[in-house]
């Protein structure tokens, strides 16, 4: 069995940022598929925001288990129907890990339903994850914690939802905190937004962040048929009841008719 | 100190149904308010679908600690713009009550980042409501269950994220179950999801449930002042870091730039 | 890889109970046992609380990935020094399935920190276990319920904490409900309460239960080598600080003295 | 209406200790009961392990809405009756917020049902308490942070069950983190960690640590009447249950026996 992870990138910073560009010249999709490759059990493609449809057509969605989501320069510019395609799959139980800056992405505000703001620092600053529950499998393999030396700060509070897991808080040099890494259940997909990632410094370099995206990845998959119950509202009929009733009181629908929505 | 909760009536079906009509002749949202006002802590204002900017205008939604949500006919009627008017206040600590078929309304789907989907059954059934959390504010003074004899089956699967509390789970005569009472938050405010009150059955009448709905209002009310920080990404200046740091490191941003959205 | 489950039955109606000796007569825990090894990727022994230390020596226990008990009749025979043995082994990383009755259990109580009451009814009633969350590991492969022809009774409320998730809710024919099926984690490891399996009744014998079992099996294994730092509280001395900093004010403890606990 | 608080106090390292003799010369507990009394809404009465029952007997828990409990010297001391004792008032529905180092003591093991361990150094050094969760009732009335300048570390990974909700996260100067505000619900009783509070500083004397127990000590309470649900377990006969059904099958139990514990 191959876990088929799809990595999109924004890919402007690369295309116009002298430093990005220096720093990822593949651009940094290329470089998280690439640390997701080293596992034997990931294939991993690349998609950007310049593709048509973003790279993100139905076919290229049907054939992926994990999304991993990388933006920041203009999330605006990703299209809303491509946004309520990609929500569709991670309710039919396609993955979605969520890097850094993409907490202000449209898909990700859509699937949480909150703002998912926080305050930020560029800085350079020392990061330093700790792992808070250590059996989970996003952190296996792990110490007790790991570090970046150089990363933008990011501070509570966050506004998401309270989550399903905490796996990381990160200690930041300048004196803030931060959850780093915490799961959600959106219909039948996983999520798991992953804190570090700023474009500037070489963090999808580093082994360790490497290793929890690898890990992130298998922790995601759902290897179940797509699951479209979630956006299914069928009706009963009474004669399909599984328990003997008759029919009652006042009615609104019709027989057979569909319901509200 | 007086809760001011404000009941939403999609107020469609009181209009243009006759059982409804008969049934409901001051309006389901009406009928909701008067029961609210049973408890002297709490006032209780109506506003309707049909109103200019549906009755939630800024300054009645800036004057409202708890909204209560029915809606069903014509969900796609509510304008995105006042949607986000409500989600906004949400954050800010406005609590939420999303009665019934309000699950496929706008605002919940927008707060949940599901689409909130089950099955139904029109036929005027019993239902049963199990009390799965007794110490829960919102079962104070309840039994062990409370029945409704004539009510439309809701059943599993519920397409909404995994709550922080599960209140009541409800058994169908026709043999489906339904978690009845599911508590969540988003930024500031509290939500509540309650299942039963369909508009053809007199379940707005049913004392236990007017206890339920205030025991929702005195839950969900969040008494600080208005909390705008769920929405707000604040850049935080090195020289104002609680630590002193230095700065390091390749930058994006020039000084006191604002961040992407 | 193999993942290594080891049944626990109390194993006194079996011995005691006409009616239980002939619906199981190699023991129910052995037939659990027979449903687990259908999958390939299980291998599946057996313990019984007569054997010395109910079976549940350190080095059995060592060798153990996922442990389902199920008991009954006596679970104040079980010794309290084998039950924190297998706490501590849950804290470790290996799985935990409790079955049925075993809401009563020592280990169950032990790690709920709850009474983990409920109501109950033999009357071979029938029992349709609902999917509540599909996209579940557990809940693979199963359609939206399966039903359980007879069956005992268990009705809310259930006096466990707060899940991490709900997978399963039940349906009673005489009126309750009760949540069937409810994951947690402590320490490094994954528990599992499953509802159904009264003694007098086949259900260890009916396809479906076999399939969640091993399912469950499947989710609990936690594949780390064993997690020793949930019961371990380590003094960071002042030199070996992560950063800088010097010891200041008054203290309590000597240099390099150990806690108090 | 009066909450009545009960603040329990280990009150040894007071006796023994000259540094904290000093600096609590009333005792630990009187200081906490004396911050607790600034809002009129708060009665506040001591009690310390040196009285018989260690001053918890039944009338006094029978009187006692929240009890707050600081101990760590000598957790062992505390009679094991006397924890189940406590721990069936906390099922009924009275609160408990366990202080700094109770996070060892017998009581909060005991409704965790994990080993509660985490690092820890005693070097007075700086503390600062981000809220993580500003529209939490225990966080009302906080700016986004608060600091406390002389503080033992306590580091991550705490072994705990994964809370109800997070409210505030520390960052340490050494370098580590840790989750300083936690909260669960054990049957009818709310459960609120928080962190600070070692016995060689002035953390009871900090302004902001009163307001925070005050507001934890409103939000634990539950007012409902003592809740004896959680740990009964009631037979329903055949002919007592809600939907009418025969009973079938072989049967285990003789009728009226009661249920095996």
């Amino acid at each position: 069995m191959t876990i088929r992870a799809l990595v999109w990138g924004e890919n402007i910073h690369e295309q116009k940022n002298k430093v990005v560009a220096e720093l990822y010249p593949e651009g940094m999709h290329e470089t998280i598929a690439k640390s997701l490759r080293e596992d034997d059990v990931i294939s991993a493609r690349t998609a950007t925001l310049q593709q048509p449809e973003h790279g993100l057509t139905d076919s290229v969605l049907a054939e992926t288990d994990v999304l991993l989501w990388w933006g920041h320069a203009d999330h605006a510019a990703v299209e809303d129907e491509i946004v309520e395609r990609v929500a569709k799959r991670v309710y039919e139980g396609m993955g979605l890990i969520i890097l850094h800056s993409g907490h202000f992405s449209k898909i990700f505000k859509r699937l949480m339903g909150t703002p998912c703001a926080l305050k930020w620092r560029e800085a350079g600053e020392r990061e330093r994850l700790w792992v808070v529950n250590p059996g989970h499998p996003i952190a296996q393999g792990l110490g007790e914690y790991f570090e970046l030396e150089y990363e933008e700060m990011y501070g509570e509070p966050f506004s998401v939802p309270e989550p399903l897991e905490t796996v990381f808080v990160s200690w930041f040099q300048g004196g803030e905190v931060f959850r780093s890494g915490l799961t959600y259940r959106r219909g039948a997909g996983n999520i798991f937004y992953f804190r570090p990632g700023h474009e500037t410094y070489p963090t999808y370099y580093d082994k360790t962040v490497g290793h929890v995206l690898r890990n992130a990845v298998k922790w995601a998959h759902n290897p179940i048929p797509a699951y479209t119950g979630a956006y299914e509202a069928p009706n009963v009929p009474v004669d399909k009841a599984l328990e003997p009733i008759e029919e009652r009181g006042p009615k609104l629908h019709a027989d057979g008719e569909e319901g509200f929505k």
